[in-house]
C-alpha cells in the first residue's frame, strides 16, 4: 500500500480493524449474503457484473448491518432505557428487527402520511412507531427532541462511526468472495455505506476503484464532493438514496477514497430494476438498482472489467413496481397506446380490430370516447392499447393499419 | 424401510441408484440451488416453510437437470446427429442451453405465435427453432416426424426414466440441506419433477409425505390417479404445469409414491407469486409458486409442520407479473375503481377530488364520460382508480365520500 494511501487510511474516523470487529459481531446474526456473477447480464454489457444480493437480508436491506454494530454497543443502561430513530424505509426496518432481537426497547419516528405497510412492518417486530413531521427532516427533529427528553439513545442512520464500520462488513464478504473485482459501484444515500465499503475494500485491495451512484433528481453528495450546484428535484424512483443533507464523517470518507460519484437517470434506474426481474428473478428498490442503472449508462468506462455492485435493498412498493415493469415494456415497443381519429360511423372501430387480430397484437384496453378531444364534432378517438412481441411486431402492426387507410394519430 | 414400499420402489423404472448418478454427473454444470427457510412466510402460514430456489438455475427452471442427464447419454453418432424437442417453455430452455455446452446440435419446435422473446431466448444458445403447428400437441407431432426423417433425438419433457431422474436430484439437495423435512409439495405437469423427486425422497425418509400440485384449470394427473373427469378449462397462469396429459411413467410413479394431489386456484397462485415477490424478493412463474398456494389455501393442513417446496421456475411474462401485482393489491383493498353517478355541473368532480385528498388517498387514474353509460343524459360517469394504505383506509374513504352524500355506484 502506498504511504499516500496508508496515510489517508490512518486519519479518518473508522479503522478497517472496526470493521473486521463488526464483521466478527455480525456473524450468525445478519445474513453473510451470497456474491454471484450474473452471466447474462454481463453478456448484456460487456462488463464482468458481480451481484451482492443485500436485498436478500431479511429485512431486505444491509441497513441491518450497520443498526446491530451500532445497537451491540450501547451499554446495558443505555440498552434499558431504548434507542430512538426516525425513518420511513430501510434504516427503521434494520434498528426495530435488531433492537427485538437484542430486547432494547425501540421508538422509531415516520412523517405524517407514511404508507400503513411500511408501519406495520416496522410494528411488527415490537417497535413503537410515532408519526410526527410532514418530512423525514422534520420527523428526524422531533425523533431526536423526543430522545433527549426520553433518555432514549438516537441512532443515525449513516453519520456515525459504528453505523459506518457495520455497512463496511458488505465489502469485506464481497472481496473474501471475489478477491480480483476492479471496481466497486456502490449507492450513495447519507455515504455510509460507501464509507465503510471503501475502507474496507481500499485496505484490502489498495488500488480497486470505487465509484459512487446517486440519481440525477437528487445529487446531494455529488454536489458537495465536486462543487456542483445540481438542482435538487426530489421524487425518485431510488428513495432509499434520496438524503438531501451528506453525513460529515460519510463525505470526509467519501472525499478521500472514492474516486469517481456518477448520476443515473431515472429512466436507466427502471431499466435496471426490470431487468434484474426479467433476467436475475430478484426483486430490488430503485437505489438497489442504481449501481447497474450507472453500467448500463455507460458501457464503455466498463467493458471487460470485474464490476462488483450491491443490490443494497429490495423494498420497493408493489404498485410502482408494476408500474415499472409496464413502462419498460412500453420503451421496448412491446406495449403501445395507439389513438386514432376515425370517422363515427359503423365498421371503423372494427376495421382497427379485425387489422390488429390479424396481426397477432394482443388488444389490452380499448377506450372510444367523442368529448374531451379537440376533433370536429363528427370524429372520434379512439385509443387502444396494444402488446406486441418486439418492436420490429410493433412496426409491422402500424404498417398494416397505414396500409388500411386507418389514420393514427399518435404513439 | 417397510417392506411394501421397497417392493414398490425396486418395480419402478427409476431407481434410486440412477438419480445419485444423475446427482454425479450434474455436479458443477446445474446449479445447486439455495434451499433457505422463509420465517415470514411461516409466520403468515403456520407451516415451517423451506423454499428451494429453482427459479434462480441460469435458465430460471428446474428443467435443466432432466436436460442435461438426457443429453448426456447420447451415444457419440447420437450427439453428432443432433436432438430435437418441441416446447415453448422452460424445456426449451433446458435443451438448448444444455445441448449447446456439449455441442450437440438442437432443433425446437414451438407452437406458431409463440412471443419472441421466448424464440429469442431459446434462439440464442444457437438452437434451431422452428415455428409449426398451432398448438404445443401438434408441434410435439411435427417435431417428432421431423426427428425421425432427420435421425434426430427427440427428447421427451417428462416421460423418459433419464429425465425422471434428473429431475429427481432437487429431493437430493433438499433433504441433503434439510433433512427432517416432513413434506414436500411438488408441481406436477406431465410429472416428472414429483416422479423423480418422489423415488429419491421416499428412499433417503420412507416416512416423508409427498403431495403433488395442480392448477383447478389443468387437473390432468389429479384425474387420472383420483378417478375424476374435473374438466380442463386451460389457461393458467401457472402455464409451466399446464399439461394435457400426464406421462405413462409418470403416473405409475405417481400412483405408487404420492400421497396425495391437491389444486389450487388462480386466486390462490397470484397471490403466492405476489406474496414471493414483496416477501421473499424472488420472482415465481404461476408453477413456480403452485406448491405456496396449496399451502395459502389449507393452513390448518400444513400447520406445524416442516415443508419443503420447489420454486420450480421464474420465467413469468413482464406484463403478465405486473397485471398480477395489480391485481393482488386491488384484492387487498390498496388498489380500487370506485364509480359515481354524478350530476352533470361543475363542481362535482372537485367535490370528489377534494375529499379523496382530505383522505390521504391517491388517484392514479380518473375518467369522465357522459356517453357509454345507462344513466340520464343529464348524469354523468366519473371514474377513479384510487390507492389507499389498506382495507381500513379504504373503507374510512369510501365513509367520508358517502357522508358528503357522493352517491357511489360501484367498487
Amino acid at each position: 500500500m502506498d504511504k499516500t494511501l496508508t496515510a489517508s487510511l490512518a486519519r479518518l474516523p473508522v479503522s478497517f480493524g472496526d470493521i473486521e470487529a463488526a464483521a466478527a459481531l455480525l456473524a450468525g446474526s445478519v445474513k453473510r449474503t451470497i456474491c454471484d456473477r450474473s452471466r447474462t447480464l454481463s453478456d448484456i454489457t460487456g462488463a464482468d457484473i458481480w451481484l451482492k444480493f443485500e436485498n436478500l437480508q431479511f429485512t431486505a436491506t444491509f441497513k441491518e448491518r450497520g443498526a446491530l454494530n451500532r445497537l451491540s454497543a450501547l451499554s446495558a443502561e443505555e440498552r434499558r432505557r431504548g434507542v430512538i430513530a426516525a425513518s420511513a424505509g430501510n434504516h427503521a426496518q434494520g434498528v426495530a428487527y435488531h433492537a427485538a432481537r437484542l430486547f432494547i426497547p425501540a421508538t422509531i419516528f415516520v412523517p405524517v402520511g407514511t404508507p400503513t405497510v411500511k408501519i406495520e412492518n416496522t410494528r411488527r417486530h415490537g417497535t413503537d412507531v410515532i408519526e410526527g413531521g410532514a418530512t423525514l427532516e422534520e420527523a428526524t427533529a422531533l425523533a431526536i427532541e423526543h430522545g433527549r427528553q426520553q433518555h432514549l439513545t438516537f441512532i443515525h442512520p449513516y453519520d456515525d462511526p459504528l453505523i459506518i464500520a457495520g455497512q463496511g462488513t458488505t465489502a469485506l464478504e464481497m472481496l473474501g468472495a471475489v478477491p480480483d473485482l476492479d471496481i466497486l459501484i456502490v449507492p450513495i444515500g447519507g455515504g455510509g455505506l460507501i464509507s465503510g465499503m471503501a475502507i474496507a475494500a481500499r485496505t484490502l485491495k489498495p488500488g480497486i476503484e470505487i465509484i459512487g451512484v446517486q440519481a440525477a433528481l437528487c445529487p446531494s453528495m455529488y454536489n458537495l464532493i465536486k462543487a456542483q450546484q445540481l438542482p435538487m428535484r426530489g421524487d425518485t424512483l431510488a428513495e432509499g438514496i434520496s438524503v438531501k443533507a451528506p453525513g460529515r464523517i460519510t463525505s470526509e470518507i467519501v472525499r478521500a477514497l472514492v474516486d469517481d460519484i456518477v448520476l443515473v437517470s431515472e429512466q436507466r434506474i427502471e431499466q435496471a430494476v426490470s431487468l434484474l426481474i426479467t433476467i436475475e428473478k430478484t426483486v430490488t428498490e430503485g437505489a438497489g438498482a442504481a449501481g447497474l442503472a450507472a453500467v448500463l449508462a455507460d458501457e464503455a468506462r466498463f467493458a471487460g472489467r470485474k464490476v462488483g455492485m450491491v443490490l443494497s435493498g429490495g423494498n420497493i412498493d408493489t404498485h410502482l413496481l408494476s408500474s415499472v415493469l409496464t413502462r419498460q415494456l412500453a420503451r421496448e415497443g412491446r406495449l403501445t397506446q395507439l389513438r386514432f381519429d376515425i370517422a363515427d360511423r359503423p365498421g371503423q372501430l372494427g376495421t382497427v380490430v379485425a387489422i390488429l387480430g390479424k396481426m397477432g397484437a394482443n388488444i389490452v384496453e380499448v377506450s372510444h370516447q367523442r368529448i374531451f378531444t379537440d376533433l370536429p364534432a363528427k370524429a372520434v378517438l379512439l385509443e387502444v392499447v396494444i402488446e406486441t412481441r418486439d418492436r420490429a411486431h410493433l412496426d409491422a402492426t402500424i404498417a398494416a393499419l397505414k396500409a388500411a387507410n386507418i389514420d393514427i394519430s399518435g404513439h
